[in-house]
């Protein structure tokens, strides 16, 4: 049955940004939708962002594209040229090699939600606009480093 | 700015079937999201179909995953096994080289709306389940063929 029971998917929380991010991305959630329905060309996730949740650090992709419709709420999002307001049915496109980071920021009394459809590039990188962080993902894994390409490695005390 | 003005796309409308299909998909509409956006690696497309209106002949894809959300209005979606009610927020997933052909019925009296994605192929075919014809779409190019692959020729009368 090509039509996804949305309610019978397993809800994703956490993150795998190292500590002190961690925690940054607290209060989002995320339905596997592509998965879910067996796709592996491209992902599709519904993401819904709790009350002050934000959907990632700001961010781009260098070998991805992405495209996001908000579906339910309103959010802020967020890029180079500041902030826009998004409510439903807004769409935002962010082609690959293009670096101007963004993120959605959720900072209504309500949870909101988005669609987000992003291809699958065997090798990834993302550079966070704010931060002295890139991750790197390949084959699964990824590798956190500075914009230097030094190894990230957490503040003592906030290792796990 | 990465926040589409969909007012201001472009209405795509009209069909590539060659005659006597071409007329079946009267009263679809689409604006071309992803392309807007300046997006190369999948297709998103924003597709309203008008009371009594289908978004396509039933067909599966060989080389193509495709995703559709319900956005707006209530459709019927047709796939092997038969017919499946989808309304705002309904996902459907469609896995490459999955021979069970789909396509989406307005059978209300109101105009209805879905968000499409599809993956992007050097070399596609689509296979019409409920007619003799195939579609190769290469570089552009879109042939249509019996399933036998003999060409596709237009009955008299009907040829443009």
């Amino acid at each position: 049955m090509p039509k996804l029971d949305l309610a019978s998917l397993p809800v994703r929380t956490g993150s795998i940004y190292p500590p002190p991010y961690d925690t940054l991305v607290a209060g989002r959630s995320s339905l596997r939708l592509g998965e879910a329905g067996g796709l592996t060309q491209f992902g599709v996730n519904l993401v819904t962002l709790a009350p002050g949740a934000m959907s990632s650090m700001r961010h781009w992709h260098l070998a991805e594209d992405e495209f996001v419709m908000v579906t339910e709420g309103r959010f802020i999002m967020v890029t180079d040229a500041g902030e826009t307001e998004m409510g439903p049915g807004d769409c935002a496109a962010f082609p690959a090699n293009t670096p101007d980071g963004h993120h959605f920021l959720n900072r209504t009394g309500r949870p909101a939600t988005f669609l987000v459809i992003g291809s699958k590039a065997p090798r990834e990188v993302a550079t966070y606009s704010d931060e002295d962080l890139v991750v790197t993902v390949e084959a699964g894994r990824a590798t956190f480093t500075h914009k230097d390409g030094r190894p990230y490695i957490a503040p003592k005390g906030e290792q796990k």
